[in-house]
């Protein structure tokens, strides 16, 4: 590393008005990684949620920040004694809710650095190699999912944020001036149509409200019997909006919805959306992880015809929060609409660097690249594809244990790492009492401390839900959590 | 910490298919906590800024993932030979663009907490102790702002989603049934109209944009010779788009333009808002934390009339990227767009608890509380105000060197840690040269890889733009920045 001189000539500030001095950070660095290394070692002894009421940690801290510095030790004291006994431990081992927790060592490691970096992402010259190292680990990814080369990737933070731009370039395609003069107070413009299925993410509905296309032109279309979207359904649909002169303007399919990882039949949407001139949006936020075995390139079957896919490496690819993937091939849409340079930046952008601030609605942007980057290495494609692999196994074998059980049974097909399942407690088969018993299971089940589940609704019948994808969790920790929903179950009955 | 019998007999998986064995994980986890000790120890000595050209790193790295697990030390023997020399260095003491750097000791070891944590706190039960602290750090961070108590606070990742959500605010408060219907294809809801001077952040046009309000229908005012918002100028402004027909709905006042953090006169803009019945979005991003001085209050006079302020205590408080606080009096117009709760989440969201999740687009929520905690804790309220009083008198010893030097005058006045100056070499007082030699003076400077700085335009005059607000940075890193600057120009008339 070569040095300047001038800067050898200055003794960086490290005391007084400066950062706390460089030794006890070091100090404190140490601390903390064995703090961390603890933490995860001994994190299967804890219990996996709390038994806090709601305001319980905001009462038992001051109403004001303190005046005078407080030492690290009394943080920590606060950490241990007040947040971290009253948070749901998403890296439990038996945290088996919503899609699995994604923290991992090399993942901890990489956010680690990029704290310590701080850099922004905004433009090419604000960090040149952020910036290629984004577009290095997007390709790497496009690559994994077998996605075709002319799909650009760009990172959010969150699906929900991906999707907002994927429906703004759908919006765009249009071609209605929108981004000069809007939607409103013009004739001249219809009302714009959204189809998703009825097991599709709600992020679609949040984006076309933030978009002014309006929640009630998120038009849910019919599944069938495995919860996926029903394609002659969303014909009929499309049809009657063209007939009825609105303007239909994207189909958002899902692979893996986050009820029951279910998956839509993209190719035949695909199909219908290069007919009658849509645009095709995948949601495999959870579900595009499986792309990576051969034996899961089925999910992504015409993926490859969307105009943008996301993928979320913080679901089920170990990345910790927030890494979400947008690709699509129409990054000059988002551009379109987006790029906008100000005068404080005039100097920093160059039409001949890839500035990613020019692809979206955030202009400050972490250097997520590097997590990503350093979890890729880590566990390599083949190391990554094991795991998933392994909890789809543990997913299946946890389906056979249900069905196996006169008490139990399945809500739905087990295609990824998620069972949805059902308690039939002998004397109460009618539905509503059914769907009383699941809910109050849940909350049992929650209570004990020792697994966490969520429950989702299908088809009016109550479900509780467990999902495998957390990197600690084992074939004992499931025989485990089994044990306890029968027992909690059995429990219930008496 | 209770143990449940259960996880004891169980062996947390660190082997195989889990994460990496514990014991090596602790010993990166050291490894890591020495390479952030070592990075921000000598960081004055590196190169603020690379040389490479655009694609140099992306071609230094393979265009495939690993097939194959790869170790720590291969991945750290890029990162220092590839990644590191080929970033600018935003924590570097001589690093004066944009605003300062964040990166602090206790910023960082909140991020490795959260990290290890991984928890989303989007509703109150997926992580009671991350939703508590968040309401906690942020009315802190409001009782050290001074502003009224029915202020609430949210926290987004960027101000310029932030600022989307308060316009969001806004057009909901319209009443025009946007969240159901969307504003295309109707004949009852006219262009709506958002004001802010010509001196206001760019992200109100995204914001403008992606709501579907148009880029054309924000209106930009002229400012003063101070770069202020002037009043007179915007009332004209509502009052003539109010004679035709459109519908103004929110001014955007700035306390700390991004150019030359100029205030605009809040009080006189809150009272016509009041008149015109207009929201009023005060972009504090910036320039809020002046407001923990006791000298600085002035700046944020008439804030507490706004209907919604934004501060980035990862602009100005020490708290690393990413972490934008939005306060409004008006949470139940957030809500009441963005408030949905699909099946999947309907056992975790009770409306006796504080669901994130129900104030905006994001549904996955980083514990980005915990840093800010450990910011405002390490420092205490008097620490981060003497540090931000340092960078202020820092800013104007530097704007007294530029007043005393014939060849350079400052373009604009200096109000809190951003210097606005231009050289003026003796043959070039034509505009047009004078512009293109500062602009080239800046390419220079950040050449030399000793001092990084930003350019903006004033009125037409291409401004050198200095900020001080890292905290690494003293008057001898000044000094040096100036000597360099000044050495810089004389060599460009040679």
């Amino acid at each position: 590393m070569p040095k300047t001189k001038e800067a050898e000539d200055i003794e960086t500030r490290t005391e007084g008005l400066g950062d706390l001095p460089a030794d006890e950070f070091r100090r404190h660095l140490h601390a903390v990684a064995d703090w961390v290394a603890d933490y995860r070692e001994g994190i299967a002894s804890r219990p996996v949620s709390p038994t806090a009421s709601p305001g319980e940690v905001a009462n038992s801290l001051p109403a004001v920040a303190p005046e005078q510095p407080e030492t690290m030790d009394a943080i920590f004291a606060d950490l241990n004694r007040l947040i971290i006994p009253n948070l749901v431990h998403w890296g439990h081992p038996q945290f088996l809710a919503y899609f699995g927790s994604t923290t991992t060592a090399p993942g901890i490691l990489g956010e680690m650095i990029a704290a310590a970096l701080n850099v922004s992402a905004m433009t090419w010259r604000t960090s040149p190699a952020a910036t290629e190292l984004e577009t290095v680990v997007l390709e790497w990814l496009r690559g994994m999912l077998g996605l075709p080369a002319d799909f650009k990737g760009i990172v959010y933070d969150t699906a929900s944020v991906a999707i907002l731009h994927a429906l703004a370039a759908a919006r765009e395609r249009a071609n209605t001036d929108v981004r000069a003069l809007g939607l409103a107070g013009r004739g001249d413009v219809p009302a714009m149509r959204i189809y998703a299925s009825d097991q599709a993410h709600s992020s679609i509905e949040k984006a076309a409200i933030t978009l002014g296309l309006g929640e009630r032109n998120v038009r849910r279309v019919v599944t069938d019997e495995d919860f996926r979207l029903n394609v002659e359904a969303l014909r009929a649909a499309v049809d009657e909006d063209l007939q009825n002169g609105l303007r239909p303007l994207a189909v958002v399919a899902t692979v893996g919805t986050t009820s029951t990882t279910s998956v839509d039949p993209v190719l035949e949407i695909a199909r219908l959306c290069r007919e009658r001139d849509l645009w095709l949006h995948v949601d495999a936020a959870y579900g595009g992880a499986l792309a990576l075995l051969p034996e899961g390139r089925w999910a992504m079957e015409g993926v490859g015809e969307a105009d943008s896919i996301v993928v979320n490496p913080h679901k089920w690819l170990f990345v910790p929060l927030d890494f979400s993937a947008l690709y699509t091939r129409r990054p000059d849409l988002l551009r379109r609409i987006f790029a906008l340079t100000p005068e404080y930046l005039r100097g920093d952008a160059s039409a001949h660097e890839e500035n990613y601030m020019d692809y979206g609605i955030q202009l400050g942007r972490r250097f997520r690249a590097l997590k990503a980057w350093m979890v890729f290495r880590t566990f390599g494609r083949e190391g990554l594809a094991a795991r998933i692999r392994e909890h789809c196994r543990l997913a299946r074998l946890f389906a056979s244990w249900v069905e196996a059980e006169d008490n139990f049974r399945l809500l739905a097909p087990v295609t990824m790492g998620v069972v949805c399942f059902q308690a039939m407690p002998n004397s109460q088969h009618e539905t509503t009492l059914a769907n009383e018993f699941n809910a109050a299971l849940v909350e049992r089940i929650n209570r004990t401390g020792k697994v966490y589940l969520t429950r989702t609704e299908l088809r009016g019948q109550t479900a509780v839900r467990l999902a495998v994808g957390n990197i600690l969790t084992t074939e004992d920790h499931l025989k485990n959590a089994w044990d306890i929903i029968r027992s909690e179950a059995e429990r219930m009955q008496k």
